[in-house]
């Protein structure tokens, strides 16, 4: 029997069902499940991905069984909806869709009313009573088909789109301002003039015959699979290449045939704050592509979700469509147990579902929505937490605008994506990005977005847009990026060529501060102050419900008691990492920092390391406090000295006067600590080999203060942590110096405390002999930052500039310093835990880069055995959950 | 049955043999070998290594077992020698010495003359019928037990020897000037005043009881085995720590008892050249210490060894014993298949062996001994490869004097070890550290050198000594360093204190120019000129043999045509790296560079790139040429561009004018180049990906040179490498871009040519994902330099600073960079080696880091199973050697 590569639905039956996205794409699986459960879906049928790679690897070219299935497939709706393809009476239109099994929305291409030409466009105006409808029908084919399949495009994002050019023109010569106001035989017009200028630029007959059409849009379908646009949305969204996408042909059902159509797009709850509520937009008289591209303003389908008295719901206009719509709503959720997205059209007042699939939401929504669904009894726990981005909790946690702040709101737009957002004004995507790299944080403001703008959008802290709904492109994709949008803005007037947006009178030009309000909808002028968000409600019982299930446990970088507080707020189960360099800095300090540089000997350095040494205690009992009945990782002094000294004349000669040296003396010691490649220089445990003084310093101010609280009955757990060890003799040196200390001032002090000595593992050799050191080390600390630098031989001060070039011509699949890269630095990390286990099996580990904040490599680290993440206090809650989702993974294996 | 710790020999027979050198050390195990072959060895014991060990556990005390056995050891020198230990009329007089498993000449403590107090030494007056050598052996004993048992040393090296200080006064007293002037009652005298210095400076007094003498000296010798000067020589000369000393107590025999009595020390072959002749020094009426320390200088023992009239030899003085001495010495040399070097006393005109040893030879010694043995049928080829140590071959490739030049000697004195030197005068040996730490090159002069004066004669290029022989400390040592020595040099008075060293009224300061030929023994003003070492004869023979066994191939680093041709005459197979960027540098090519790199674009740099294309051609074309028929490894761009640019303000305003562009463009292309740590910034594939044209350049000018060749009928064999790959996606980008040029090339050229494209191996990363790689590379190459780098997180231009500390607190046991961190660094280029033959069975796999010329890190390069190693030309030879000794060594397995 010859493999099935075309999937039939509609009338009640599939060959496919839901669980087949992989071959049939997201859509087609959908398409296929509705028509299973008896929801009204026009009848079509899917070509399977499978096709698409063998499209790629016979240089598109398709096998003869492909030919011959899709033959069968015509045939299939030909039946079902009761009409001949290329008939001229009774034409049979189809749309081509793309639909991949990862939701890639707006990315790649589609056809529609295809199956049209000079003579079925005559059965159609037959059929449908209504001239105008047939010709403008056709009208967008052939503009849709002249773009997408024969590539009649503007040539540069400068030029205008060539089709449009003729409708203003012919508007024009007919002296009509709206499209709406062409009359059928303009559309005709319009036709014969699309073809004339197709030829012309592209050389070709624009094809007559449906069979030849249908086989151009399918060719153009897969080709979009690798459009810039794709390429770029798998990269940012982590798609591999190599799925490749389905193609659905289905019958074309119309919301433009008249005042008794419509089209719509609607939510099961609401997807901005997880409401359980029906939610959702239509317009009258439309396509469907008119809601999703925000060229009108839609209505909405409830009566009660009007915002306006002028507004005419769904609910209202047509009532018996509006009651089918909601019982297929509520099937449908119950169906897949989530919030979905649905398409419908309403064709002469009979309602046709055309898509459904599990809803893109925010973070509020998926907390809640998850929460709610619990307690309904819809899902488990388990499956709620599995339900949430980890990586969305971001929008979450970040503050929110001071609700007591003065704010001057200038415009009220949509609240299309959550959040708070301040920055300067941008109109062009590519502009955004380019000051992005300068170092600016800017918000994109559009007339509307559309998909070229996906990169320019990702770096905005937020997207302001003048036209378009709740579901424009602009509002959907900001919420799958969890960034703060307001959409619609319909009082803001964007001139893109001066870069000015005008607000009743007054102008805002590029470069300028606004901020948005993405809960609310405001447009704010300037910058406004932020609060912390609530972490109770929805969020706390998800969170609680993540820790019950989680093994990992989840710690914090921290510095000082504030941020120690914060983060045990968020839930961090004590400190990973406290970096003591940064409290040289303050005050005083840095004068005594300075004076133990320049000191000539050990009896120098002594002597100012003891000025430091009553503020060092000072900082750690702060912060061992803060985090009593907690560990506390304090890692001992790691930059190279020369970090300490100033490099300017100025400041030179002051820190001369300062210590009452000359500035030559200074200026020789600026030279002397001077290093070719500092990051692989004179520092970490080197510096504490070279000098144990400050290693001694340093073990006692952190003794000390562990001391006085366990003798003011508070109980500590510091861990002194060593910086840069990749042999064992180096860790063994400074835990010698370490013990020493911390036994004399326990025997000063007259009291025990609990402590360790253990080591950071970020030089690729401590990871390749982590047997060996953990002879030495009381726990292992993975520091994937350095890890990563020196694994990669990438100094990541410096590889920016080349990185770009990496990105570009997509080199390196991802940004090794912000997601692990399991595949290389992953085999050391591996390797140690591995190995350091086999010297002691019960050896405490943990991680300390900037990867124990992010989703993928918390997995990854619980995966490898560790017991424990650290990260910045705002991430905690996103590694719990993270960390919670990768039990209930290993669960479900 | 208790575990034998004592091993006893003597009277022809004794428990152990020479195959026990781990447990009884070198010394001990060849005394009871000797005493086995029954030459006459004066009667003692062993004390195994193992007791070290104990020792050391034990907090310095001793099993029950050891006391015992010990007791009995004394009773069978007893026995043996027909005295009696401690016994008052026939008293038994024994030596302490250390003995380790490897040989540590003087480093460690040594007792003579134990067993003698105030009531034994009347016994030894009895024996000896000579009061003032019985007086004289006590003196000396409380002398040198008073030193290392008791510890009564100068406090500083700038103190005199606080015994000394007595004798001084003594003969002062008395109005003599020599120690033999003394008589018995002076010396009876001094045995008094020593004892109560003892006394006065340690509070306690000298043991009368023998057994507790003995103890005591045992004692002191286990302790020297960390005394600071064993604990160097074990580093530069990589003894491991726990290998323990054993202790050989043994009788007393004299060489210091009257004018029938002799010692001396000899060699079996002449340890300089190698020649078979016997070849040896000896004193009359001394003690055999008196002979090493070079205070006394020895005549020689053959009469056709005399250097002066006046002198007479052994052959002459003592015929008898001579004979003896011939036959038993060419015993020893059959029986140990080596060339020996033996210890001899005369007592009252006997015979007796104290020492034989493998004896300490320079290279070409090594070398010729080896070669004739195998001619002599004593050895067979593979133990001769086994024979010389690859590392001091470069004491034979090193240029020699010009013969031709002019030289300007200044004195002349004996050629203690071969070759040329120069450098600037140093007279101690912190200063020659010190310098050689500056920068500069010493050649250290000292009087006569001591055990404390290793470090310095390490690190100086060659040691000049006005005073002891062949044998003495200078001579040894340098000759195992394979470093040049002028020993004996009589006509140099030298002068500490003022820093000077006058011949024949003229005076040489510290920091003046000489240079000295090891091999004629003279001693020159200035610096000379020299030439190319001879690579025949011997050495040939032995080259040969190696070549024959050996699997790894041996390559060579060169970047111009005369390095190659230098590397292809010491047996070079092919160049294993050739480097490109030094090209850059030459003449106007540096303009051309920088116009390139100031290049607003590409087109600009590709303009810039073609003036570089014929330059490149060229050197490519020759060294393609000089190493024709042999593969040639050439690698891409590989430093950052910043190198390529000029740092001061001058050669800014130059470039400037040269390029006719403003120094602000200079210097803010300068400054936009700057790096925090270049070493891990843009450069390597790195550039090549940011710029693909720099990559064709270098391409296009290989392959046009290797047609170029091809059609002129010589073979070629370009090897392309791209560095710095840390992932195959960059390797495919380069390769791509370098095969698209070749092939273009060779089109163009109508010649096909053998090329391949590979990678270095130099990132962890790539060795960690070296299957991956491997889908790309055509052929590995490690580069061991970076590697090591990366994986010790060590910048090597910075390292220089704590390395030292490292050094002193014994952190790291050998350089990482010179000697290959088989531990770490090692598991990488195993890891790198075994993935990529995972994916390419038959990858070609090579090493192009420094360490390719290390003996120790060649044999780990061949148990890897690399194809071959490449090093720079003069390290060919000993490359060869060491890829040979590990062929022999595997197949001895």
């Amino acid at each position: 029997m010859a493999k099935q590569h075309v999937f039939k639905f509609g009338d009640g039956k599939a060959d496919g069902d839901a669980s087949m996205k992989v071959l049939l794409g997201g859509k087609g699986a959908n398409l296929a499940e509705m028509s299973n459960l008896g929801v009204p879906v026009p009848a079509g049928f899917t070509i399977s991905t499978d096709v698409c790679k063998d499209y790629y690897k016979n240089d598109g070219n398709y096998e003869e069984d492909v030919v011959k299935q899709v033959k069968d497939g015509v045939k299939h709706i030909e039946k079902t909806m009761g009409a001949n393809f290329g008939d001229t009476e009774n034409p049979l239109l189809v749309s081509v869709r793309s639909g991949a099994p990862a939701s890639m929305p707006g990315m790649m291409d589609t056809v529609l009313n295809l199956g049209l030409n000079d003579d079925t466009v005559k059965g159609i105006v037959k059929k449908t009573d209504n001239e105008r409808f047939a010709w403008d029908s056709y009208r967008r084919f052939v503009q849709m088909y002249g773009d997408v399949v024969m590539g009649l495009k503007p040539a540069s994002k400068e030029e205008e789109d060539p089709f449009e050019v003729i409708i203003e023109k012919v508007k024009k010569e007919r002296g009509v301002e709206l499209d709406t106001e062409l009359t059928a035989d303009d559309l005709k017009n319009l036709v014969k003039l699309f073809k004339d200028e197709i030829k012309k630029d592209t050389g070709q007959e624009f094809p007559t015959d449906p069979w030849e059409q249908l086989w151009g849009s399918i060719n153009a379908v897969f080709d979009s699979w690798n459009n810039p646009r794709a390429l770029k949305y798998r990269k940012l969204n982590n798609i591999p290449a190599d799925w490749g996408t389905a193609v659905n042909v289905q019958s074309m059902v119309y919301g433009n045939m008249g005042e008794n159509c419509a089209t719509g797009v609607a939510f099961t709850r609401d997807p901005a704050t997880g409401e359980k509520i029906f939610y959702g937009e239509y317009l009258v008289n439309a396509q469907g592509e008119d809601v999703v591209a925000g060229i009108r303003t839609p209505q909405p389908i409830r009566k009660d979700r009007k915002t306006e008295e002028s507004q005419v719901a769904l609910e209202e206009l047509m009532p018996d469509a509006y009651k089918e719509l909601v019982d297929i709503y509520q099937k449908l959720e119950t169906h897949y147990k989530d919030m979905q997205d649905i398409e419908f059209t309403i064709q002469n007042g009979r309602l046709w579902m055309l898509q459904t699939r599990n809803g893109k939401r925010t973070a509020a929504a998926a907390v809640r929505i998850a929460v709610e669904m619990v307690d309904e009894n819809l899902i488990d726990k388990e499956t709620a937490i599995m339900r949430v981005e980890p990586k969305h909790l971001d929008q979450l946690l970040h503050p929110m605008f001071d609700p007591q702040a003065e704010k001057k709101m200038i415009a009220k737009g949509l609240p299309a994506s959550p959040g708070a957002a301040t920055g300067r004004i941008v109109f062009h995507a590519d502009d955004a990005e380019e000051w992005v790299d300068n170092g600016e944080q800017v918000i994109l403001v559009r007339i509307e977005t559309s998909p070229e703008d996906i990169g320019g959008m990702n770096v905005a802290k937020g997207i302001l847009t003048a036209r378009g709904g709740m579901t424009s492109h602009a509002a959907v994709v900001a919420r799958g990026m969890g960034k703060c949008c307001v959409a619609g803005c319909g009082a803001l007037s964007i001139n893109y060529k001066e870069k000015t947006m005008t607000v009743e009178g007054t102008a805002y030009k590029e470069g300028d501060w606004i901020s948005l309000d993405g809960s609310e909808g405001e447009v704010i002028e300037g910058k406004v102050p932020t609060i912390d968000p609530e972490l109770s409600g929805n969020f706390g019982r998800l969170m609680e419900w993540a820790d019950e299930v989680r093994q990992l446990k989840v710690r914090t970088n921290a510095d000082t008691p504030k941020d120690a507080t914060v983060a045990r707020n968020f839930g961090a189960e004590g400190i990973g990492l406290c970096r003591t360099e940064h409290m040289f800095f303050e005050g005083d300090r840095i004068t005594a920092v300075r004076e133990m540089i320049l000191a000539k000997d050990e009896e120098g350095r002594r002597k100012a390391l003891e000025k430091l040494l009553p503020y060092q205690r000072e900082d750690f009992y702060g912060i061992l406090k803060a985090m009593k009945d907690l560990p506390v990782t304090i890692r001992t002094l790691d930059p190279p000295l020369h970090e300490f000294l100033p490099h300017d004349e100025a400041s030179q000669k002051e820190m001369a006067r300062n210590l009452g040296v000359s500035v030559e003396e200074v200026k020789n010691s600026v030279e002397a600590l001077n290093e070719f490649n500092p990051m692989l220089g004179h520092r970490g445990c080197r510096l504490g080999i070279s000098y144990p003084e400050i290693t001694e310093m340093q073990a006692r101010a952190i003794m000390e203060a562990a001391c006085q609280l366990t003798k003011e009955g508070i109980k500590v757990y510091p861990e002194i942590m060593i910086p840069l060890v990749g042999t064992k003799a180096e860790l063994a040196d400074q835990k010698r110096v370490v013990k020493e200390v911390a036994e004399n001032v326990q025997k000063e002090m007259d009291v025990q405390v609990d402590y360790l000595v253990g080591t950071m593992i970020e030089i690729p050799r401590a990871a390749l002999t982590a047997d060996e050191v953990a002879e030495e080390a009381e726990f292992f600390s993975f520091g994937t930052n350095d890890l990563t630098q020196m694994t990669f031989g990438f100094s990541r001060d410096d590889a920016g500039k080349f990185l770009k070039d990496y990105d570009e011509k997509g080199i390196l699949p991802e940004d090794p310093f912000q997601t692990l890269d399991q595949t290389g630095v992953g085999q050391l990390v591996e390797m140690g835990v591995e190995k350091g286990r086999t010297t002691q099996p019960d050896l405490k580990i943990g991680i300390c880069g900037e990867h124990g904040g992010d989703p993928e490599s918390v997995g990854f680290c619980h995966r490898v055995g560790m017991n424990y993440v650290s990260c910045s206090p705002y991430r905690v809650p996103i590694a719990r959950l993270a960390a919670a989702q990768e039990s209930v993974k290993e669960k479900n294996k």
